[in-house]
């Protein structure tokens, strides 16, 4: 095997879900994730847990929906909450075979589906849980690598010393909340909006593997100025590009993209929430070396800040609420982040560097 | 999808399961099984079942063994249990990748883990079970066989009309119980039992798929005669032909093997009931045409007799136990089957074909 999987494996036992003695834990994993579970399987008796292993399938769920009512999609899965109650880790998987498969099933009757997932989401969120994914070519394609590559690419995001990581990312949260106000300058961007009341975290792995942001919920209706993203995202199968935002308290009163300008108008007007801001954040994760339109990675990327437009977190104190969550990336090689009047982050090295 | 895949979910669906709307079902299938799964979630979904997948591997089962302590095979897999207890279906895909990925892993330690799953295992036992197997490499390399030419033989197996098959099983099962003893008789070979006080099952799909035996546990210390296995079966990883035993007041009193008989004896000797039968059975299923050394086709093959060494069922009245339960297999077109003073079988013809 090679040796990363097992070094990602024991990064995910040991740092993102400490697990010990007697925890029972569940492994949701695509089949072409087998290698990382089998790795797992290792680490985690070791640390002397009791494993169980879901096999998700995108096209086994597209079968599902192919054979089933609504009436069948609205009934609310008890064993699946039973598992999900009695287990202590919950740690997630994706390795995708076919990103599509679901791509032709009416939205509404995934969203029929979603609703009786909701409070089996919530338990699963009260324990210890983590997301990561395991290197196939589905994903490696999609980031436009060969296999190998994606694989340099993964690891060398995941297998960093996620401790001393963790140090600078609760330095910077410190920082952060010792100011009342977050200011994002560069080229084409000026961005200020008031964080007072609000909660700064440090996304430092224990969920997301890998991670490395600082983000908060700004309050919504203080929203000022201008931003240039300049990382292209995906949305709805669409790669948006260019995306220039203006906000007037709160609300995005002019926008423009370089590409696929139609659908970013599209998020806008979706409702209320969807013209706000629901997050602002710092990347801090200097493995990550390029984007690869896979949000997990890209919003993590050292030397960037993201926005999101819509959704807010409550454990940020957030209150914006909407459909969606939008994020949009931003390189800050040319800029700098105050928080009050002080200088965190400056073209290429953030206030712990300079 | 190949058809007979479609099918073969179908017939586990509507006629070993019987699902019906609101079932909680689990399936437990190795990643090898991912086709069958994905079939099964459009049947069960039309049913109106709920599914839980499970990912079994060999791979990650060894991989488990490799890290855990003894102390740590010895907890209970609490969330396996809930996940067991909250289901009304259980339903077992084999499709292994390695069969052997266990062979070095010490005996006892896959003992004290079996121990931990005995009650889980109950639990399971009191659902709506099916246990089946999905066309692989590995079966099919380990049936002598290409996989194409598998594919034919497990659904030529499978996919019969089991409502047919089920009546004329509870004919026979009805003339068996209206006798008080069995006897085989055929080329070196007069067999009997007494089976006053038993049960005989009608294994018509419900549980094993395929299936097709008619079976019960003797009464231990009835069995006489001698009987002629022609039919090679696996045990330990050795390959066990021609066997031969002879019986007196239902102890083995002689026997021999004309390959691995050190094997045989082995077995014999293992426990006071290793020396008895748990066990005597008529083959139905006509769509199995050869023996591939998997217990779960061989004993059902059409126009056989089978008898099993050690432990004997509850489920037929059985009080014979051990550690062991090995089955043997002998054709019978030569053969005849009394149950009392009726014919129940005579070369090549069961009697509602005589």
């Amino acid at each position: 095997m090679d040796p990363r999987v097992e070094e990602h494996a024991k990064i995910i036992t040991e740092w993102s879900t400490s697990i010990k003695p007697g925890d029972m834990v569940v492994i949701n994993s695509s089949p072409d994730g087998h290698e990382l579970v089998v790795a797992l399987h290792k680490t985690i008796a070791k640390a002397g847990g009791r494993v169980v292993t879901l096999m998700t399938s995108e096209e086994a769920a597209r079968a599902y929906y192919d054979g089933a009512s609504d009436e069948t999609l609205q009934i609310v899965p008890e064993h699946m909450k039973a598992l999900t109650e009695s287990c202590d880790v919950y740690i997630v998987i994706r390795s995708p075979v076919n990103t599509k498969a679901l791509a032709n099933v009416d939205p509404k009757r995934i969203m029929i589906n979603s609703k009786t997932q909701q409070e089996i989401q919530g338990i699963r969120l009260g324990k210890r849980w983590s997301l990561t994914v395991h290197p196939c070519q589905t994903l490696a394609q999609q980031a436009n690598m060969g296999l190998e590559e994606y694989r340099d690419f993964v690891y060398g995001a995941t297998l960093i010393d996620w401790a001393e990581e963790s140090k600078m990312m609760h330095v910077m949260k410190e920082h952060l909340e010792n100011h009342k106000d977050i200011r994002f300058v560069g080229p084409e961007t000026d961005l200020y909006a008031s964080t007072e009341g609000r909660i700064w975290i440090a996304s430092d792995g224990k969920h997301n593997m890998p991670s490395g942001e600082v983000f908060t919920a700004p309050v919504e209706d203080t929203v000022e100025g201008k931003i240039y993203f300049d990382i292209p995202f995906l949305q709805q199968g669409k790669v948006i590009e260019g995306v220039r935002l203006t906000f007037e308290k709160g609300e995005v009163v002019d926008f423009s993209a370089e590409k696929e300008e139609a659908t970013l108008k599209q998020i806008i007007e979706i409702d209320e929430g969807s013209r706000r801001l629901g997050e602002m954040a710092i990347g801090t994760n200097r493995g990550i070396k390029q984007y690869t339109l896979n949000m997990l990675f890209d919003e993590k990327i050292g030397d960037t800040i993201h926005c999101a437009l819509g959704r807010a977190y409550k454990d940020n104190n957030g209150t914006n609420e909407s459909a969606v969550h939008v994020d949009m990336i931003k390189t800050m090689h040319e800029g700098e982040i105050y928080a009050g009047d002080e200088l965190i982050y400056s073209k290429g090295k953030y206030f712990y560097e300079m």
